[in-house]
């Protein structure tokens, strides 16, 4: 297991155009100089352009649940592979799925041979994620997304319990957790209550020294 | 009025990855040696990686009505445009959008400063849209899309009436049309019915000659 | 022109089940009391059975763009009409819709002999939608939905100018505005306005005496 | 366990207004006549109505995962309770669902005492929506529904292998099939491969004898 945190662009101004692409170098610096893995999700448009420059992973935020063709505006698992991203969000609290359509993503995105990182906002929907076999399940409960307070410390016990109900059905899934994350001790307790690292958006995207924000983030990864 | 070929590649194969950035080429290169312009709307993970190779314009196949924020997944106006973007579709078949959103997405555009190609499936559907004030609409009567017979052969009434609908609310608005168009004879009837042009997919993007079916659809502009 | 109250129930628990139905009786005994047009829209479960008993007008909140068919779950405009519904509420700002599916509701509505109340958000919305011919048009700016202020104090130049752009579409149709309205002091400023009627839903449905709230904004009508 | 037959009247014109009543008379007087549990699922306007006359269960096509509120042109599960419903499909084929709404109907519909049938197309689906706890789960192949083919011929390993999937989550829930199921044989083989019973539509709502089909379904129940 290797510990990972994924960096969210989401729409922010922070995180699009030239701004979007120095935070891309800021998160690959800091992961080139350290063990952790760093992945960034930039908005869409931009997955290819950053994917060329960059040399840490490149996820999308989104995928449709579709093979190539007549598939207008929509965003194909194999797209995301052509564009050089290595994996993609799946169901995120700001862009939900259909459970047929989770599933069908999945499939399509081990097809094309990139990763899953299926969002899920309770401890029953992570166990029921779980028997669609993606990469990672994020558990990020919606109340807490973008808040001060993290996860860790308002519900420990869901990452736990999500951690012990996803391991009961597939014990090769990794678990990821993301809300309110701003922290290195955040991300260390996170790991301690059995995840393999964090989703985190708000807080280093809009940071005002990302660097900074990252460094302390990893540095709870021991 | 200057004549106008939009390429939409959907998320065929042909219109992806590699094989997409040589068709977009090949669009570059006959709208450079004429005086028709063409508009490529590449995959939207591809849409910054194109835009930074070409020097014809780049529009998405489709926007959200959002500004930046937490939208994670979602297309803005605002990072196309930072993508290099210099318009999009909105409301295609394939991605149909509800009213309050179409009007938002081209208020949005607007103020970012791009176009918008809001598509329509009908003639009282293209009047309403009008009323939104997009760049250019483009009706596409769903049943013809992707088929054998162009709308300019099965229902020229619906073009000449979807002009004459439109323009008599906002006479600025360009009129486009689509759905199984071929070849230049296909454009050029297009133009007589009112049109500024046409909107393709798989005649282009499948074709066996991209380049030489490229400058027959070309011929139809006089 | 008739004026016309129309009382949306929503999901509201006061507005469910017997206590929706007293209310419903409410609605009606003070419409045969008085020349003022009440009309009820229950919760969808219950269309057929208030309307069985009622002799006021019952519409459907909601209609999707469908015909009879294969649509498991779906409200046809020829089910609310075989459930003895005279119209419906269309595009409701908690339930929007793609504009090809509100001509297509429209459409269908019209083929079943039943009455069309197109929701829309804007005056661009508003004469959007003229040019699809509902019976009704219902201006209700979203941010003053369920709140304290009515729309017609809080925005009078949106349904005057609703009104102004949906007439110069199509004479007939007739405009009404919500949001906000709660006495009869606002309905005599929505008329004067120019529109027709309004729609209200929590100032009636959760009034602590609906049948004075009732008689108080039919005082409104002169 | 006892066994049920599911007939889901979706918007067939056969199966709305006094025919659908009809049809809905009939399902009851054989299933008083027999011991077979007979379930109906009107459309969803007709659902009081039905409910108020009928001895047998009624069940909604569709809920929404909503509370009581703000919800226009929703389907709560209190309302189907108001109106004398006894349980609700989910998720059906033509009303899909996202995960986390899916969750939050069945809590809901559990919170007001009314059962739900939660729809799914693959073993992996059925597997997922076990851990959220309905109390049943319909399989049923997409391609095959409407169509010629028996699920329990054309894919009989998708049903043992759904009951397989699910009864290792939760032995509790209740798994019943569908997808071209016309006759007794059909159902006989659907209880043999694990199933309790079957979801059916078309079979029975335009059949020209239904009574009699209904019979022949029953017969299958030994």
């Amino acid at each position: 297991m290797t510990n990972v945190i994924i960096v969210n662009f989401k729409s922010y101004e922070e995180g699009t155009g030239r701004r979007g692409f120095e935070l891309a170098r800021t998160c690959e610096k800091v992961s080139l100089d350290s063990n952790v893995d760093v992945i960034v999700c930039p908005p869409l448009v931009h997955l290819g352009q950053y994917a060329d420059e960059l040399s840490i992973p490149v996820y999308a935020q989104h995928v449709d649940a579709a093979a190539a063709g007549s598939h207008t505006g929509h965003i194909t698992p194999m797209s995301v592979k052509e564009g050089g991203g290595q994996g993609t969000l799946v169901n995120h609290s700001e862009r939900r799925m259909r459970i047929a359509d989770i599933e069908r993503a999945v499939v399509e995105c081990k097809r094309v041979d990139i990763s899953t990182v299926v969002c899920t906002n309770s401890v029953r929907v992570s166990k029921a994620c779980a028997s669609l076999s993606p990469t990672y399940i994020a558990i990020e409960p919606p109340e807490l997304i973008g808040g001060d307070i993290p996860v860790t410390k308002a519900k420990p016990e869901v990452i736990s319990g999500a951690v012990e109900a996803i391991k009961s059905v597939n014990k090769e899934i990794e678990v990821l957790c993301g809300a309110g994350i701003k922290t290195g001790r955040d991300v260390r307790k996170a790991i301690e209550l059995g995840s393999s690292g964090v989703l985190i958006a708000s807080g280093v995207v809009k940071s005002k020294d990302p660097e900074k924000t990252m460094l302390d983030l990893m540095s709870g990864v021991s």
